[in-house]
């Protein structure tokens, strides 16, 4: 039985998200159902983390084992030709059986993608269609607060009893733009459900100038699962990259 | 009663083409019901031209009269308000009540965006994911070909009893690329049923280097029905311009 470590990019828009579900179609139901016909037998992936419904992913990381003998360099096309057109893995590779791409990985980027201009309906699944135009000036001043350790509680949907400490590090935020185009880009040691579209709405509010820096101080302070009511839409969301040691 | 020239963009992979039919879901029939909606009456709207199933729009253009008191920038997000997401008015201007978009559109730009690199599983349906490199300086000498006014009746699919003369001007065609992703623009008085697209995949073939300049040329000479072979998939094409006398 060897180890495989999976890289892959999805359009997530048709998808209720990464984790395995009863009801509705999920990425990781999909690529499961793809890997149990090759292996004629019930597959389980294990992803790095979840994304929610509509995110998307440009390096999302799985693992799994297999008993076939497949070179790394035919299963990706092996997978992939069973599976939809918005799911492709990029690449496999074999791993120590005590890879685990959940509890190894180390730390995560994330991109968030804003439109202040003239509504584009290609880029409707894609990026988030806002609109009108930010204090830009403003909202970099903002990401500063966030930036380090902090408890994040304010900033996540996780309860207590799920995640006792909810205290992460943010080792960058930017945020750039070319002409219309806005991109967030978040790199830290982990984040909880919801915490970057939370953190990116709020960013918006003070964008929008409808929020003050201090307020947004205090947010954070609070720990208060209350403090933040934003969750910024999912469309404009992706998951760029996972870290793992070398 | 007062005419409306429309400025639209359409994202055309959900849609059977431009043209109103019985069964299947059309651009031109999603517009017609929601401005129907507005008047409470049938309308029927005038395209300059058919897009085939799965094809684009950055800036395609239509006519309708109506009755209704309402102002040039109303209209827009009058009509949006009833239209699904893929389908953006941009425009609305009142204009002679003898402005035909079809008959007084005096040219057309398209653009067709291949890539050469790695499948991109986001832009499937918006760019022909190729995924081998091409000989673009090839490509580039056949161009010269196609540009000037030439029968085109090897290039399209129409019959002589819907067209009789298959001649058309190409005023400019270029390929441009950054990086693995190219683009074809068609400039021209006209283009027929397939043509762009036809044209595409003969310069593909010729990137491809299974099909010499000499042959091209002797494709277009032959002035027929069965010297072409190839048709360029739908995604990669957009309409991007309808031009008209000022």
């Amino acid at each position: 039985m060897s180890r495989y470590k999976v890289l892959l990019s999805y359009d997530g828009h048709n998808y209720h998200g990464w984790q395995s579900q009863q009801r509705d179609i999920t990425i990781q139901d999909t690529i499961q159902e793809a890997l149990s016909i090759i292996h004629k037998r019930p597959i389980k992936i294990v992803g790095s983390g979840r994304t929610d419904a509509g995110v998307h992913a440009l390096n999302q990381v799985f693992h799994f084992d297999s008993e076939l003998n497949i070179s790394e360099d035919k299963w990706p096309l092996a997978i992939n030709t069973l599976l939809p057109k918005d799911i492709y893995i990029k690449k496999v590779e074999q791993v120590n059986s005590d890879f685990h791409a959940r509890f190894d990985a180390i730390g995560k980027k994330y991109r968030y993608y804003l439109n202040m201009g003239e509504y584009d309906p290609f880029m409707k699944d894609h990026v988030y269609q806002l609109g009108y135009q930010l204090n830009l000036k403003l909202m970099r001043e903002a990401v500063n607060i966030f930036v380090g350790k902090h408890d994040f509680s304010s900033f996540c949907q996780n309860s207590y009893e799920e995640i006792a400490d909810q205290t992460r590090e943010i080792y960058g935020l930017s945020i750039t733009h070319d002409h219309d185009l806005v991109c967030f880009e978040f790199v830290g040691d982990g984040f909880m459900r919801y915490m970057v579209r939370m953190l990116v709405q709020t960013l918006i509010e003070v964008g929008k100038e409808r929020l003050s820096i201090a307020e947004v101080k205090k947010m954070l302070e609070a720990c208060d699962k209350k403090a933040c009511p934003y969750n910024a839409k999912p469309e404009g969301l992706y998951l760029v990259d996972v870290y793992y040691p070398d």
